[in-house]
């Protein structure tokens, strides 16, 4: 039901999502009502792989975490975490208020042995691929200790979902040099070097569109920023594009004929290739789309969450942080 | 001397500089043969208005700001600073080693009455213009105080550069809503409610290339993180533009027609039009040019310190923090 668009994205995405994963079934959690209207609009057929579970709220865009936990016992998005909670469903995947999916999930589903809070991890565009950035906006404050597990954590989702043995992970700095940063940062580098991880060293912001690292960790406050400001510098350069070739009709000409090569370049740098963010540290997989996200966004989260499932991100994270535990107890 | 380039690029900054500013004073500072034998090659005329001032050391771009202030005391950076100091120059400007520079200028010229610290300010492109942002790496571990103290400075610099008469603040934030931050950004956002600033309020980090405000202020490591991070993604943007048109010979030619809009899209995305950071806070203007700017990109390093000098930053930042003391004394 969340998002910008609610049902008239979720419900088309999921089918197309069907259309290129047939053997896997979807529940399509909120008001039954619309969810149908939407499936009829769709011209869906009867689907033994799809079925609409009704939840009878909706937890608003805007509503606090702290009220939707509260009050919206029966909203699509509490109903959708119960389904994980209870084993009928392997994930979850919402469009909807961030903080109150965050709240709700770690509410029902609890943190995952070992593991203090969750962090928000999602793969960006880089020149060599993709980088994984963790916490992107679940954590503000965090401490050395958090940043620790944020990165094992991430290099284990990575270690799983990209197939790749042992993953690099990087720490967002201010400067590659040991000296540089603050001092969460400096005693976070202190635990990254000690542990068992590919730690590869600081990695300053320009890193992260480099590859430089498999997994970039840092606070969620930190990360967050760092994303919007990418978001909001990439929104500028395409509206300068724009601008530049509706200058005068010889310019909206030559615009007509690289159309293929802006196509082609857009389709690369697309947000929604890079749609799914995965609220990692929970006992069960949670994957939040973002709120503007379209019909083929939204298909890529619920792609991502499958992609989890079938690499068994859940069964990797909790035998890992038991080793972390293990090699504790025995130190 | 420093930067990527040393004088190979200040000096025929320097020169291009005076041509369109004839009535302005330049002191060339750094070992004597290197300026002549750059200011040779340059062709450059006898000039009243330009002269060389020796100084026999160099910081290193790798050296520890302790070892530059402690060990090269005639080094070109610390001279030109002194230069400062003595009344002799008005500003300083240099690409070389950030840490030193902040260092050094700090050791001699001082702060001035009522601030903390140093913070780095500059105007990135906004889609309305520019937006400038403090601070951009200068101090990480920031208090609320200091991110007061940061706006309080900005909003002077902004006042008299851009000639605005209560230029707008924002406060870089996760989320626009009061709840929202870390514990340091929610004080920092009362003590700017209930300043006498033109507070706007929370701003994300998109909204700096939103042009949402004049002034966005910030921790030193989210700045610098922030900042690092859009230069990454908009080089990301420029390969991906780059290998698009090379694809083919089809596109090559297609390249080659849309040139001209490339070139205007570059030209106003061009960072070197954005050089040169300003270290406020200190009692003498200095100014920081990026160490891979080239002569373009210098010269308007220079211009900036002009523009700061002919607009009374100085005396108008004494003024305004004289006010600052005097209403908390009297409250």
């Amino acid at each position: 039901m969340g998002g910008d668009h609610g049902p008239h994205v979720t419900v088309p995405a999921a089918l197309n999502f069907l259309r290129s994963n047939a053997d896997v079934d979807v529940v399509l959690v909120g008001l039954r009502d619309a969810i149908e209207a939407e499936l009829k609009a769709c011209g869906a057929r009867s689907n033994p792989h799809l079925r609409v579970h009704h939840a009878s709220e909706v937890v608003l865009m805007d509503e606090s975490p702290a009220s939707a936990l509260r009050n919206k016992k029966d909203s699509s998005m509490r109903v959708a975490v119960d389904l994980v909670k209870r084993g009928e469903a392997q994930a979850c995947v919402s469009a909807g208020n961030t903080g109150a999916l965050m709240a709700i999930s770690r509410f029902v589903l609890k943190m995952l042995p070992g593991i203090d809070r969750p962090a928000i991890i999602a793969a960006l565009p880089s020149i060599r691929g993709s980088t994984y950035v963790i916490d992107l906006g679940a954590n503000v404050d965090c401490g050395p200790e958090h940043l620790l597990q944020f990165a094992i954590m991430g290099a284990t989702l990575v270690a799983a979902v990209e197939h790749k043995d042992r993953p690099s992970v990087g720490l967002l700095n201010i400067g590659e040099e040991n000296i540089k940063g603050n001092e969460v940062v400096k005693r976070a580098a202190e635990l990254l070097r000690g542990s068992d991880l590919n730690f590869i060293g600081n990695i300053e912001g320009d890193g992260i569109y480099k590859g430089e690292a498999d997994v970039v960790v840092c606070d969620g406050f930190v990360g967050n920023v760092m994303l919007k400001a990418s978001e909001g510098i990439v929104q500028m350069v395409r509206s300068y594009i724009r601008e530049e070739f509706m200058r005068s009709i010889l310019t909206r000409l030559v615009g007509a004929i690289v159309m293929p090569v802006l196509h082609a370049f857009r389709r690369r740098l697309d947000p929604r290739r890079f749609n799914g963010a995965t609220l990692l540290g929970l006992r069960g997989i949670v994957v939040k789309s973002h709120g503007s996200a379209d019909v083929f966004g939204f298909a890529r989260a619920i792609e991502r969450a499958l992609e989890e499932v079938r690499n068994e991100v859940l069964h990797r994270l909790i035998r890992r942080f038991g080793e972390v535990e293990q090699s504790e107890a025995s130190s």
